[in-house]
């Protein structure tokens, strides 16, 4: 590959929307921001960025605006896959003009059933159309959401036909068997566990870091884990960022995201969401807290300055 | 209900593309008319019509040139439902400024195990923001690809909540349990069950009629028994329309239909699917052709006039 390799801890930063489920660009900017701060990359437009419930409009919108706040793009990966080839094609397009790192990208999530074939298809199109020898594609296995698994031999596939465009992929299914087939599989490409909880096992045989929705609560943490994987204390570092993510995982976790940020930041746009998602109720805001306290959470650091 | 309501055969009508994956427009327009004139309404951008693999602007450019086509909007049911909802907001509109019948609204089928508070929430925005006294909105269930089922008691909230917006749905699980449940359950709905081979058992208990895959390549017979359920004869005409549905069913349904329409009318464009679909294959082609003859299905019913 002609980049370096991606490499850290990526955050798909959560969305907070107006009363009116309009994005609060403000409060947006300043989480992606904060989250930078602390060590995260952004991969915005994410599963936990409900991203999939923004219209393409919106996500072009938002990622122009973003790129007069000061965010590093060379440490962003949004996602830009939906159902559509035109529409994927026109938000890595939009992407690239901006210079982010790479696009991760759903396969097409609405056909089940499909082959590797329809897929290869897909991507090879993908790439094909977008026509940018600076396009960095990861790939998004998220069988639960998509219903259309990334298949190893599919991987395989692009990467022999595209070796400079398919850089990555994120694997958000949780199944430790195909993250580590991944690793042996695929060593010059990019792979990111969607979890820090696999970081001291996956580091070791490559890994690049992990994409996990809980970074947009623990970002320090999980980053300088990326980072010191080796270094003693690293399996107590391993133990307390799993302490929290298991607390988070009890709840839903896009909703449980947001409440936790909003709840220390005092602000009630990130106890909105866009249909058909909805918020935490309060006896789960309750609970949520207390659990957090009792893991020795600090709510305080989730403030911002 | 305000209109009367809609009944009978509605297809969802196949997209022939170009060998540049683009729409032809005019393969296209003239497949809705062939339709029409054998009596079938228009669901048009069905999961059948590879709706979900067209961008929001080629939905609304395709409906814009239709209606210079001379298609009777009063019977086309266009699906506006996407991950979105100014998305389907917008398509659902556009859909309205036409004068189309209704609309057939996918739920947002991206996240899974979402609440029927969620889908309330969803759907109730929809028709507040379409703020139209003539919206009348279809529920789309079609766990099988949306993996967000439209349970009973949705249906039964939505219809109280919205009783002159919400005028029917599409069942598409083929469960006739379910079907059975709706037709009791909601004698003022508009109950389209996803497939002809119901109508006999369905149009009995009240059914609209239907919205099936392959009223794209048998519009007459399906239309007719819509019709004509209660006469002698409904029973052998069943017969012969469940046995062709059952041959498409052996094969990628859509790949299916649209390689017959194309094979009698001799035009190539049928055979082209946006990926990630793919066209039957040669050995699957003549395995079809081989079916539908010894059925006595006559490929020169589908050739245009």
């Amino acid at each position: 590959m002609a980049a370096p390799r991606l490499s850290g801890a990526f955050a798909p930063a959560v969305t907070p929307f107006t009363p009116g489920l309009d994005v609060d660009f403000d409060a947006y900017a300043a989480h992606c921001l904060w989250l930078q701060r602390h060590g995260a990359g952004l991969a915005i437009f994410g599963t936990n960025s409900e991203a999939n419930s923004l219209s393409l409009a919106e996500r072009m919108m938002l990622l122009d605006r973003l790129s007069g706040r000061g965010i590093d793009f060379s440490r962003t990966l949004p996602g830009t896959g939906g159902c559509a080839l035109p529409d994927t094609v026109a938000l890595s397009r939009h992407a690239l003009l901006h210079g982010c790192a790479g696009v991760l990208v759903l396969p097409p999530f609405f056909y089940k059933g499909v082959s590797d074939d329809g897929l290869f298809a897909y991507y090879s199109e993908l790439i094909e159309r977008v026509a940018d020898a600076n396009l960095r594609l990861f790939l998004y296995h998220i069988p639960a959401f998509s219903g259309v698994p990334i298949s190893l031999g599919l991987i395989e596939r692009l990467a022999r036909r595209y070796p400079d465009q398919i850089a990555g992929v994120k694997d958000s299914n949780g199944d430790w068997a195909n993250i580590e087939a991944m690793l042996r599989n695929f060593p010059h490409l990019a792979i990111f566990p969607a979890s820090e909880s696999f970081l001291t096992r996956a580091m070791p045989l490559g890994a690049a870091g992990c994409i996990s929705a809980t970074i947009n609560v623990n970002p320090a943490a999980i980053s300088a884990l990326c980072a010191n994987w080796a270094a003693p204390g690293a399996a107590a570092a391993q133990q307390q960022v799993d302490r929290i993510r298991r607390i988070f995982q009890k709840y839903p976790m896009i909703a449980a995201l947001k409440w936790a940020i909003g709840h220390a930041r005092g602000q009630q746009q990130w106890q909105v969401q866009r249909p058909p998602l909805s918020p935490l109720s309060a006896q789960q805001q309750a609970s949520l807290l207390a659990e957090l306290a009792a893991a020795g959470f600090a709510m305080a650091a989730l403030e911002q300055p």
